[in-house]
């Protein structure tokens, strides 16, 4: 399939600094001199790929709808991403000092700053959704809300992106076990689903609910998150063995030094990059029957194998 | 005034049953084997007083209404409070090694799963005021959750709860500073008001708002709960001088030790209880109009400066 040319730079641009107004918006209501407000922003600003919200805004695109509908589930979904990287990166889980170039949170300010941080953006992000005409003109009717805090809190919560941390810690240091590759893989790719599949595909489910798709159109747009997101976690682990430090603003190799489960550890580099590459085609086949309105989500695909960071 | 005589033994015990059912509910649509699990429940279960749920179905009682419609904030709001105390337990932060009597979640598991498991908490507890009809028979229409989600969210954020717990990190080991006894006590009346009072508010709120209480009803619950969660953390205060540690479940004299800043070391011991009286005489008055179906939210405010943990 030969997609006619689109601008994707342009396109994560444009969208990349609409979701930075919001979320600035969001921070300016709020004493910026206050310490947690300012770890707040260091990580919530810290020039994030914005991949969650701008996934929402070209998923009500494809839908043929208004995209400003979808600003508060986006607004919501970076402000929960970033929480879980403030977390992820702490002393007691992965121990980061590094986050897209920058200190992480608990380096830059202190651990407890870090964890609140974390917390107040979490909690924050369901207000938002509870109270969206705090902060945007448009926005979805109640109804609507409740199912966007729904789909978002179970992608993030228990049987969801919180689970698939718990798996990850779990996993570091386990590759000498006993398990065969084929065991290690599936436990790899179900960690994954959940640490990172489940928000990316909430990411796309929420442009489509935001603008009331049809079911249909949700359930193809279910198909292509599916595949994107662990296409994303397949590319991600590649680009930490051979990707470069400077684009990636975090130290190259890091997950081989912990021995932790990759999918270039089980797989090697070659087939990991042959297995992204199928999974996008599987992405880009689910959309196959939308219109020229989905192109954006059609190159964000095609994207997530050829990023550099 | 003198009030009827109620029971509130019999009352706290049977509304306290309700809500341990309904949360067993909530954790029983997981698999109990599952570390994650085992660590929520673990803090959930430890037989905590329950105050926040008891106190929202309370005041739903006092408007005159079935408190069944209270039950999904109810639950939401236990879980909110307990992801609270396993976040504050952490050794970045009051570093505590009992709660309740028993080991807080970090000891008994580990730093990375209690600090999942407090955020695993905080996302389900806005998950269940999303789709409570997964949970409970008879639940508010959908612009009540939302308000529901609104009111708890605001109190437990950057604005409330979360702000409370920056405040009291950054007040450890500060009494030495130059601020004269008045602006100590402004500050630490400011940072309960954030940590405690604005949690202890939205449950009586929420117990108003779940019923679809009437405006003037809910300006005098929302008085009645100033003045209550004000008057509880300086009971707070004096039973960490004078407690008894096997009550307690927690040593006694924790505060004095960390040189805290707490109302007995600012007022003494004598002025810290003739102020929670004070208190609890306004929380009564606030609503000295309500039929004797709130005789359960003023026998509340009577226990709460006779309690002895």
């Amino acid at each position: 399939m030969n997609a006619p040319f689109f601008d994707l730079t342009a396109f994560l641009k444009e969208h990349r600094d609409i979701v930075d107004r919001c979320l600035e918006k969001v921070l300016s209501s709020f004493d910026p001199e206050r310490e947690l407000v300012r770890a707040m922003r260091h990580s919530l600003m810290a020039g994030g790929k914005r991949l969650r919200p701008v996934l929402a805004l070209a998923s009500a695109r494809a839908c043929g709808k208004d995209i400003k509908l979808a600003l508060p589930a986006a607004c919501a979904l970076e402000m929960i991403h970033t929480y879980s990287l403030i977390h992820d990166d702490l002393p007691a889980m992965d121990d980061d000092d590094l986050r897209r170039g920058k200190p992480t949170c608990h380096k830059k300010f202190c651990e407890s700053t870090a964890i609140l941080a974390g917390d107040a953006l979490l909690t924050h992000a369901f207000y938002i959704l509870s109270r969206p005409q705090d902060f945007f003109d448009l926005v979805p009717e109640s109804d609507t809300l409740l199912e966007l805090t729904a789909v978002i809190a179970m992608a993030a919560g228990i049987n969801g992106m919180v689970e698939g941390q718990m798996l990850d810690m779990q996993s570091e240091n386990h590759q000498e076990n006993k398990r065969n590759k084929d065991s290690l893989l599936s436990h790899l790719k179900h960690m994954h689903e959940l640490k990172t599949g489940k928000m990316i595909a909430a990411s796309v489910a929420a442009g489509a609910v935001s603008v009331n798709a049809q079911v249909t159109l949700k359930t193809d747009l279910a198909a292509y998150a599916g595949h994107l997101g662990l296409a994303f976690q397949v590319m991600d682990d590649i680009l930490n063995v051979e990707g470069d430090p400077e684009k990636m603003g975090k130290a190259a190799g890091s997950d081989l030094r912990r021995d932790k489960l990759t999918f270039p550890a089980i797989l090697g580099l070659d087939r990991s990059k042959s297995f992204a590459q199928q999974l996008i085609d599987q992405a880009l086949g689910a959309i196959d029957r939308f219109d020229s309105q989905a192109d954006p989500l059609r190159a964000i695909a095609r994207y997530v194998i050829n990023r550099d960071r």
